[in-house]
Parts: structure tokens; sequence; C-alpha cells
């Protein structure tokens, strides 16, 4: 059985990768930055999209939010303000038409979406992937680059637990570090953990809560969309 | 594609329950108990696991634990220390061999791993599911008892992100409650969250740091354990 299991999910894959370079061709020809958004459940994305939608001037940003049921995450981002006081255009997809409900947004999932975004008047789309460190991973959406959310209470020894979420990304932001006084977490271990599984891959400190670091990713973001208008 | 992947997946579900009932056959000669333990990555089911154990006299238990990769949590509940010194016999399941990392556990990889446990001299078998809030749920594996841990770091809507898996389960552990003072997280608002998803489900409070709770955990499973036995 789990022979043949395999074999039927490496057809889903293919077909997965069809339907990601669709996606690809339309955020090309609007000239689009894609960035998959991974995490575990509760990690912080929202709550960073949130707080760099505060600080995010001069990009015109779109965010796409997935999760199994329920539109909260979509509702707090379309209520969040940018500098200049406007709302950022939103979407969601719930996945729990599939059995029980998918746990990971795939590239189906992300093109029935695409119609309800401007993708013409977008410098950038943030898509909020659901909350899992397994299967996010594996589907590729048509995104240009993959960043994560890792909250250090989540332990030390996750890089070597998901292996491919850790090693898939080229962003880690490393969330919830005002905790860090309050938790047997080794910041250091932690880093090194990442390195063996991912070697250079960059990383920002952040907490939604402090604002510590959400200047910084604000400037990730910035450079990402500012790359895609100019080439 | 998405009708054909959900009709492949509700089969391999049927195929699933077939072993799981075996698995049950299983564990019902070996007079066993035996819990699925499932939560996020990170939300402490190890580290309450090892603090459990510290406390669990007259009950025979034996741990299997489930990751993507590696045996680090294997290697730490090997370690813990029953009341009377002993150790708790432990096997590992990997699920990397399935595409990318399997991102639960299902009957047959369960099934697989029981030839390497003494089932007949135990009372109580715990499996620690792999850590995700969406598809554990939906693979039974021949268990008497779901149960979940969740960490308030985790914020107050998971039940309605992820409403199969709180309704799955008998038992919420609402973990790291030592952590309560320094998050923005309303106890009493994710209590009635849960409540409107799983109506009546027991909660404990734990702290694997402060042992908060764990005695109360430690009583349910060897009531559950007892209950077995006296059958």
């Amino acid at each position: 059985m789990h022979r043949t299991k395999v074999k039927v999910l490496e057809g889903v894959l293919d077909a997965n990768d069809t339907i990601a370079q669709a996606n690809r061709g339309d955020f090309d020809r609007a000239n689009i930055t894609v960035v998959n958004l991974m995490s575990s459940p509760g990690a912080g994305k929202t709550s960073l999209l949130e707080a760099v939608i505060g600080q995010l001037d001069g990009v015109r940003l779109g965010v796409l939010e997935g999760d199994v049921q329920g539109t909260q995450d979509a509702e707090r981002i379309a209520g969040a303000h940018t500098p200049s006081g406007g709302h950022v255009p939103v979407a969601q997809i719930n996945t729990d038409p599939g059995f029980g409900g998918e746990c990971h947004l795939d590239a189906n999932m992300v093109r029935s979406a695409l119609p309800s975004l401007p993708l013409d008047q977008l410098d950038l789309l943030v898509i909020e992937n659901v909350g899992n460190l397994v299967c996010p991973a594996e589907f590729r959406v048509g995104e240009d680059v993959r960043a994560m959310v890792f909250s250090v209470t989540e332990g030390e020894d996750k890089p070597f637990k998901y292996p491919l979420m850790f090693r898939a990304v080229e962003l880690v932001l490393v969330n919830k570090i005002d905790l860090l006084p309050h938790l047997d977490f080794d910041l250091d271990e932690f880093l090194t953990n990442l390195d063996d599984v991912n070697p250079g891959v960059e990383t920002i400190h952040t907490s939604a809560k402090t604002g510590e670091g959400v200047d910084a990713f604000r400037d990730w973001l910035a450079t990402r969309a500012r790359r895609s208008v100019a080439a």
C-alpha cells in the first residue's frame, strides 16, 4: 500500500508543477514578486505581516491567505493600515473541501484565487500558507522565493526534524524573540542546527510584539519587490 | 486534478482503516491502552512525556515516536527515568521514505513498528505523532483515545483554523501555561473557542517547565491504563 501511495503522490506533484508554471507566467506578465510564507501553526506569520504592512511604503502589496477553515487571518490583514492609511487587497483560500482539510496550498488552489486579486496593480504578493512544517515545502505554487517564520517557542531541534522545510527557504524569520528570557531555548544552538541543514541561509530576528526586526523584514520584502520592477 | 486527488486520498483512508483494525486487534490481545498524542511542531509533547514518565508508578508504559527525520525525541524518552529508576521501551518511526516526508503517522507505519515493542509487558502505549495540526487527525492507527497538546504560544484562534484536530480528541493539554504572563493570549477566549468546536472536551493546564498539571496528566493516563486492565 505504501509503495502505491508514494507513486500517486509523485503524480500529484508533477501535475502541481505544471500548474505552478502557469501561475509563474501570470506573475511574470503582471511584473510581480511572489513570496511563499510558511511556518508551524501559530508561529506568527499573520502578526508579522500586519506589522510590516504598517511600514511598507512605496510597495504595492497583496496577500493571499491559506487556511484549512476560517477567514480570521484575511480579516486581520484587511484591517491593517499601510503608512498612508490604506488597506492591502487580500483573498482567502480554504483547503477544507479536500478530505478533512488539505494541510498545504497547492498550485491549483492558488490559481483558483488569482482572479480575486488585482495583480496588475501590485508589486508584491505574499502567500501565507497553511500552518504546517512538512507538506507546504513540497508544493511549489509559482512563487519567486520561499520564506518561513520559526517561533523560538518551538525548540532548537526543529531543523533536523523538518529538514525539507528549513532547506527550502531563502529566509528564516526567527520570531517571538521577545520571549527568549522566559524560555529554555539556546539561540546559538538553533542557528548552528539551521546552518547545518541550510548553510548560509539568511535570518532576521523578529518580534511582532516589540517591533524588533520588522524594519529588516520590510527592507527584505521591498528589495525583492524592486528587483522585480527593475527586471 | 483536485477531484481525482480527493478520490485517491479517500481510498488511502479506507485502506488505512483496515490496517488500523488489525492494530486494534493486536492491542486488545495484549490488553493494552493506546493513546495517539498529537500537536503542532514544538508544542511540547516530548517534554510532557518526559515529565510524566518520572511520575508514572505502577503503569508499564511504552512509547512509539513519529518524526519525519531524526531520533532526538526517542533518545530523550529512552533517557527519562521512571520513579523506580527504570526506563520505558521506545521505538522510532521516521516518515521520510514517503515523498519528502509524510506529515502524519498512518496505521501501516505503526503496524511496522509494533514488533519493536514488548506489547505483552505493557499496560499503556503512547504514540507521539508527527507535529502537525491537520493530517494526523485524519488517520486512525488503532488507538483507544486521541489527545493533543496545545501550546498557549499558538494563539486563541487555532480551534477554528484546525477544527478536525480539536474535534478529534478527548483531552487537550493546554501547555506552556507558565508563559501566560508574557503573552497576549486570552485563555478564556481560547477555552470558549475550544468548547465551540468540541463541547465539553476535557482540558488540563500543563507546564513541563514548572511541573504544573503533570500529576493530572499522569492520573488521566493511569486511569486509562487501569480501565484496560480491568476490562
